[in-house]
């Protein structure tokens, strides 16, 4: 369907300098949901506190009817249903999921988009069947080059109709530890968390998760669709085609301390020693370092880092702090084994994506 | 502790005139959530799809170590576990619950808190016990005139320390169906919810099911705690007492027709016949009736309403349309048996409370 709108095309609209954020950016805040940073006290992020992002609506998908073929470049295609996908040998993996635009409401200035501070992120179970067995299966053709997925939900976006729709590189696609999903955290996947199949790409930001999955197709080409075309790109300037939005940079997060005041979220803290916790994560490689500084950056000390037995999922740390009476700015940033860190200013795009700079978290200690 | 902040005290904030959201609103906005629309389709809302408001941080509460005292002017104090709770005859009510917020951010000026649109709603079935059950077995003096309800959430607002505590008189916490749920839809609660226990009091705003339940303590005085008397008020200027906010005034939303488009939300609908659904509630009467107009509130049609077996849940309603190529501004009000209907603007007040105006949907027909 053409559709000739006033929002038709276009690149993303940049906010002015000191515009708020409007009731268009408010809909998409209120309707997605980030978690709340004292979530990160558990190792597992439950449904409600795991972050939400859907592009179009939620659709509803009937497990009874619902098929997945994997068909195109193949020698074998296949039509699954449920029944027969969660037949064959499953893997579980923990994986920190992260959406490509979190950090984007802290940019200046702001694109206008969904308007994630830097809670768009959770830690979940996935269980499912491994992408590169069923791969084997159908039996690429030497012509595949790519893999798209293709879920159920549909909608509109800069005035072009669209399933979601991602494509990952083959070699990518049949990565140790990519599933087909069927459960979270044991448990069947929650309706917004792409009942009753989605994928899990460990590593990659959560626009390359396809979630209501319910078609795979190997083309002999780049994928161009939307997602990887237009969406997911890193752009300085709006006309030119920009990098491809990938893999899941580095950031620590502090669960924070004491108590919460209603609307400020800023913190009240008894004075004293404290053991600061909190969650480090990278895409890239394994968390070897978390700084956390009491003075807003101006000195930093290590954190001791807790065991990294989940290779895609965030690591723990902790530091000791002792709360003088006074306002505090805390700070913490996570360095990777491939020598990636968090930058303490962001990293500016035009779609606002992968800004990990490190976020000042207020606390107050009265005498 | 007494804190002297920037922050502490005063009245709530009113926005500018044009004034955006702001960074602090935005935070409320993401760590709280919304149910999405399309989510009405369904009789029940799971976790995750139904909106959550935590005043503080949402605290972990030990199942094994939790114990509820009932206390204050009762002849037998109890002081149960989570077996004795369970082990009591137990209720299952199914609630429409909403937020005393919910709309908050469509007035004008817009008071600074959590900035719901009109999805902070959502429909579940509780299952617990009945409080009056307990309450006849704690054996209420004749002095008793306040239960107060408190909860395990601790925080700061404008200045005061508090454990999140709500207070109803002996009558409304002795009413048919008022609940110690510990079941959400047939599970567990969630975190988020309220695990293990939480007050459910159907027919009220949300500020009144405390939840992480840990104390009931009887009054022989009005409560005076600060959501009661400064909180949760109706006022038209900052320096009034106010009115309490009590029940939800009646609503009805429609699941949005067609496909969104991304950032605005807008929809997207072929041409043709379209069946429109949607919810209305209302927390002091029956619905018993809903009118629809396809003209921005021009002219209005009565829905055909769904079944009215459950007492405090939304109840279903339909209206036939046929979609011609246009821009259209659908609305949808509901009437209920105590005569009270939505109004087509906004009722302000300074807390940003109950404000049920009803909402344009828009939806471009293309050719």
């Amino acid at each position: 369907m053409s559709v000739s709108l006033p929002w038709t095309g276009g690149p993303a609209r940049i906010a002015e300098p000191g515009e708020g954020v409007g009731l268009d950016e408010l809909l998409l805040a209120s309707r997605n949901h980030a978690m709340p940073a004292e979530a990160m006290r558990e190792d597992l992020t439950p449904p409600g506190l795991h972050y939400v992002l859907t592009h179009y609506d939620i659709p509803h998908v009937d497990a009874a009817s619902w098929r997945l073929r994997v068909e195109g470049c193949v020698d074998h295609p296949l039509d699954l249903d449920l029944e027969a996908l969660q037949a064959r040998p499953s893997r579980t993996v923990r994986v920190t999921l992260e959406c490509a635009g979190n950090g984007r409401a802290g940019l200046t200035p702001r694109p206008v988009s969904q308007p994630w501070l830097t809670g768009a992120v959770g830690t979940a179970e996935w269980t499912g069947v491994p992408l590169a067995d069923l791969l084997r299966d159908a039996s690429p053709t030497p012509q595949a080059v790519d893999v798209v997925f293709t879920g159920a939900d549909h909608g509109f976006e800069r005035g072009i109709e669209q399933d979601y729709e991602r494509g990952l590189s083959l070699a990518d696609a049949s990565a140790d530890d990519v599933v087909l999903a069927y459960q979270m955290n044991g448990a069947p996947l929650p309706v917004q968390h792409g009942f009753p199949v989605r994928l899990v790409v460990p590593g990659w930001y959560g626009m390359a998760h396809v979630k209501w999955l319910r078609r795979i197709r190997l083309l002999d080409r780049a994928f161009d669709g939307y997602q990887n075309a237009v969406g997911y790109r890193l752009r300085q300037e709006p006309d030119e085609p920009g990098a491809p939005v990938t893999r899941i940079e580095p950031r620590a997060l502090l669960v924070p301390p004491g108590d919460p005041e209603f609307l400020t979220r800023e913190r009240i803290l008894r004075p004293g020693p404290v053991t600061l916790t909190g969650r480090a994560w990278s895409g890239w490689g394994r968390v070897d370092r978390v700084e956390v500084s009491t003075d807003d950056g101006l000195t930093w000390s290590d954190a001791d880092l807790g065991p990294h037995e989940h290779r895609w999922a965030w690591r723990r740390f902790t530091a000791t702090w002792t709360a003088e009476p006074g306002r505090h700015v805390l700070r913490a940033r996570a360095h990777d084994s491939t020598g990636r860190v968090q930058p303490m200013t962001p990293r500016w795009n035009q779609g606002g994506f992968t800004n990990n700079a490190d976020q000042p978290l207020v606390v107050h200690v009265p005498q």
